[in-house]
């Protein structure tokens, strides 16, 4: 397998990450994870502005400027000869000395790997996380940060309670996401997704949703999701039905009507 | 620089982190800090056991037993020739596919390095970070995660303001421990630090001066800021006077009693 590494092809097998950089030693980085479909990277300028963003956040200074990370997608997909799949591109702060306080001449570690994923469309059966929360006091719920244990831990606790997905609540006790994906609620025709300011991370697929879709944001608890007729995860990769929750149906315990109309959607 | 990797010393130079480590992908894994006194680790006991609860709350395979990872640090501390410093131990999940679920079959990387550094005595200038807080309803608030970020940022704003500490409420505002360390307020005549329900870490040194100065746990505010006599910052690599706060003294500004008796404790 084939990965770009600090402006390199090369052999996954040869690439090396220094035991010093502090993506490993801190998280101390951003990620995306960006859909390839027909052989080219989907919504990239927005997928680089929330990198952007992040990087500013986090006083990372981003180490290529976006036509070549997006010259580096291509050779890379070329590279690996993926139509349908998934790239990643991982930034982290570089290497550093001991201590939180990054070095004030970091040198980042930009990573891309890619692979063939089918778009996931499958069914989706649903705990609420009850092992931890998400974080709506901290920015790093509107980042893609390297930070993922939260989401590992609630995806462990639904594998042990027989589900395969973890809707998260924060620390108000209202829903922020899954462990990842986006939450929508179809209620009484209208269709809800939380607010970014109740710990959902500001999904690209999500806000085009929120553009298109007629989708708007509101604060939601779990009694919401007794009320819902349909619930839809969704993240760049997956747009998904959530037909049970904690082990009782939502809306019918079907896909309906407003997942069929999302799906269709050629620019989503 | 000779490191410890999975079993063996070598280069650091020479050292390679999978590309795959989940560690550097999603911050999946722990370690610990531990100081290195006149060539031996100190309360090593109490950091295994608090690496060990950590890992089997994150469903993470120790791949060695204690006396194996104390003879490796041994070995290393010999190697490195460091009398006074820190060692650290890191544990990550090991290399996996895409996706937050860890493997089944996870084969976890462990590392150690060792640098010298004198024990932190300075006083010490804080602020309340304002840019984000501590998740007390995170399981991860009571582990030595590497999910470093919200430290990192709280210790940039800190910077940037003029200080070299910051303190983290947590999510109800209470004060939950700073960047890198725990913090014990003398009031009235009483040793309080946060309670670990309100996000505090259980540090190792903590749990010292819980045990041996009759400190006890206590929610704290940023007002009780304003009434303490005396603040202290402890991690295992110091034992740090906290003199001011946003910009006002703590107390009298400077040092007191409580933080001389401490430092006169050779157990500690």
């Amino acid at each position: 397998m084939t990965i770009w590494l600090n402006g390199r092809l090369l052999p996954a097998a040869e690439a090396r990450i220094d035991p010093a950089d502090r993506g490993f030693t801190l998280g101390d980085g951003l990620f995306e994870t960006i859909r390839i479909k027909d052989g080219a990277t989907r919504h990239l300028p927005r997928h680089l502005d929330r990198l952007a963003a992040g990087a500013a956040l986090l006083r990372l200074p981003l180490p290529y400027d976006f036509p070549a990370l997006s010259r580096a997608m291509a050779a890379l997909i070329a590279a690996i000869g993926t139509k349908d799949g998934v790239l990643r591109l991982t930034l982290s702060r570089g290497t550093g000395a001991r201590g939180v306080l990054p070095p004030a001449d970091a040198r980042p570690t930009a990573m891309m790997t890619a692979a063939p994923a089918a778009h996931m469309t499958a069914p989706a059966a649903a705990v609420i996380a009850r092992g931890t929360r998400r974080n709506e006091h901290s920015p790093l719920s509107r980042l893609k940060s390297l930070n993922y244990l939260d989401s590992i831990l609630a995806r462990q606790e639904a594998a042990e309670r027989g589900a395969d997905e973890a809707l998260l609540l924060n620390g108000a006790g209202r829903l922020a996401e899954s462990s990842v994906a986006n939450l929508f609620l179809s209620v009484g025709g209208r269709l809800l997704t939380p607010p970014v300011a109740d710990g959902a991370l500001p999904g690209i697929r999500r806000a085009l949703i929120l553009e298109r879709h007629g989708a708007v944001e509101a604060p939601l608890t779990p009694d919401d999701l007794a009320r819902a007729d349909e619930a839809i995860l969704t993240n760049s990769l997956g747009l998904r039905p959530l037909l049970s929750v904690d082990g009782g149906p939502v809306g019918d315990g079907s896909a309906g009507p407003v997942l069929a109309r999302l799906l269709a959607d050629p620019d989503l």
